[in-house]
């Protein structure tokens, strides 16, 4: 027996192939960005990661964000792609301070899509923008021939204004600070999942998606000095909490038994073997806000109607970036750590 | 036999599904995105239809462009999906008359994409910025299952600064101005043919992808009053040709003869049955420009590496809007029309 090779493996492997993993918004995911993208790509703003690039126009600050929408199915209880390309870019927008203004949306369609579905999703954007104030300024449309795509795949990419003294970003998170929640968690995923898999509970589920820049600009009015916004969409909120920690090189102390989870949602994870907290949502947001602050910022989101259930959920503490510890409904410890590959693909 | 039936066809038919020609660059794309976009998203910058939106950011103006890039191959001669992404977007900013400055990339991976093609592009991705002195700032990975996807679809979206002064659009064209192209025509797209169909030419054509905004700026720095620029991608130089004259309300006079074709590409045109006018471009561009300018327009192109095969090609003149006549090399005269189809599908 060779004694010079580790019986476990701390490093992941390097994949070859690109594996579905790699879209999941765990650690393969973080993996293939540093690696495939950020080293050959060197660039401040996109080394910094933040949900959306904040960077000069002239005299003005610009905010640019895009994501590509692949769900599969594309009509789910609460919502459809349509409204989640709008959305999932508006709330990325929001996520960095920014006034949302502006989207450009890319169709990538498959020969034979029926038409009337191409309608009903392009009206459902209008839908949504309409509710985010935001305009669709440009557009794109290519055509793949069929069984080369899955349908329709749409990029929206969002263009906003920051004002000129807002700074919400993961290095201004300090240890003390408080973290809220928007509201309950994993609506989002388990709705996808019951139509994708046929599966239907007592009490049906209905996606979370929602618009959040009318919850971050009641945080603003009420004066709260926000340190950083992040939207809770693969990976849960798990993810989005080890990411900050990671990003802003602290550490964190959630408490479970305070992370609002709704009754048919946590059913639902129990019966198919998943942690809610890793379970997309995509309208609801973790915020980081001073101590002394934390009850104004969640009486102003509670005020919301999209904010009613928000929550506080743990606070930032000295300690090694990234470590994200959960005080379990037990009483226990544990680390929620970034999952290593994807729980549920094709999500958003 | 009934005779209510009309035997000819003038109106294109209503299509209850998408079809490859829905993505070509020519009536049938139109149509979708008069129907199925226009209509239902009411905008005025989508409207207006040119190559970059410009709208205001506080006191500055942000053009704002999408595309999403799905060439098969992803390597020909001459680039590959990565520079096209880049060098494409970047062009149709400059084409509005914008500082191209910053670029978003989102990838649609294929499961089993080999992660070596991957950093491949992305290394042609970053050269291209590089020379585009542009700077990609935000991007978003999707990872879809095997067989959803072909491989890799990327959307790149650009963003750029408009000078205060600057108006470069269809809607200034004016007869008398006169009609010039940056180089010969159709290399692109008999490059990507070439290597998809195999066929081999006594002289390899390359493609001519390439950046157009230097010698967008030569122009400007020649203090020529360009009214209006295109790109000739999709659909080739008549289509733009085609596209400016339906937005502008003008007609157009166009001297076959006068543009340039390479030899290679006539000659595999004549081989594969193609007419080099519609053939896709991506380094190409038509400039309108008022008639006393046109020679300083024609010497600054010329002078630039870019545009050293610029040249003269047609007028704007009076008459109905979209009209574009061709004086062909025999003398005659044709309309060159909107394709109704594609000739080249998934050519960008």
């Amino acid at each position: 027996m060779r004694t010079d090779i580790p019986l476990s493996c701390p490093v992941p492997l390097r994949h070859t192939t690109v594996q579905l993993a790699h879209g999941g918004g765990g650690r393969l995911m973080r993996q293939l960005i540093e690696e495939v993208f950020l080293e050959p790509l060197p660039s401040p703003a996109l080394a910094e990661r933040h949900d959306s690039a904040v960077v000069p126009l002239g005299a003005e600050r610009l905010a640019l964000t895009t994501d590509s929408y692949v769900v599969t199915p594309r009509f789910f209880p609460g919502g459809d792609i349509g409204r989640l390309a709008v959305y999932g870019t508006v709330n990325d927008l929001a996520m960095s301070g920014a006034h949302p203004l502006y989207l450009s949306a890319g169709f990538i369609l498959e020969e034979g899509l029926a038409m009337e579905e191409l309608r009903r999703v392009v009206a459902s954007m209008r839908e949504a923008a309409r509710e985010c104030g935001v305009r669709l300024i440009t557009g794109d449309t290519k055509v793949v021939d069929r069984g080369k795509a899955d349908g329709l795949f749409i990029n929206t990419t969002g263009a906003g204004r920051v004002p000129e003294e807002r700074s919400v970003h993961p290095r201004r998170v300090r240890p003390g600070d408080v973290v809220l929640v928007s509201g309950d968690v994993g609506r989002h995923g388990i709705a996808v999942l019951s139509v994708r898999e046929g599966i239907a509970f007592e009490t049906p589920v209905q996606s979370d998606c929602a618009p959040l820049a009318p919850l971050v600009a009641a945080l603003f009015e009420a004066a709260v000095d926000v340190h950083c916004l992040r939207d809770a969409t693969r990976g849960g909120l798990a993810s989005a909490l080890n990411e900050i920690a990671l990003d802003g090189g602290v550490s964190l102390a959630v408490d479970e038994s305070a992370v609002p989870v709704d009754e048919a949602v946590a059913g639902a994870c129990e019966l198919l073997g998943l942690d809610p907290l890793y379970v997309a949502c995509e309208g609801r947001m973790v915020a980081f806000v001073p101590a002394p602050q934390a009850d104004a910022a969640l009486e102003a989101m509670r005020r919301h109607p999209l904010g009613a259930g928000a929550a506080r959920i743990g606070r930032v503490t000295e300690g090694p970036a990234g470590k994200v510890s959960l005080r379990t409904r037990l009483g226990g410890q544990r680390l929620l750590d970034l999952l290593s590959g994807e729980q549920l693909p094709r999500i958003c």
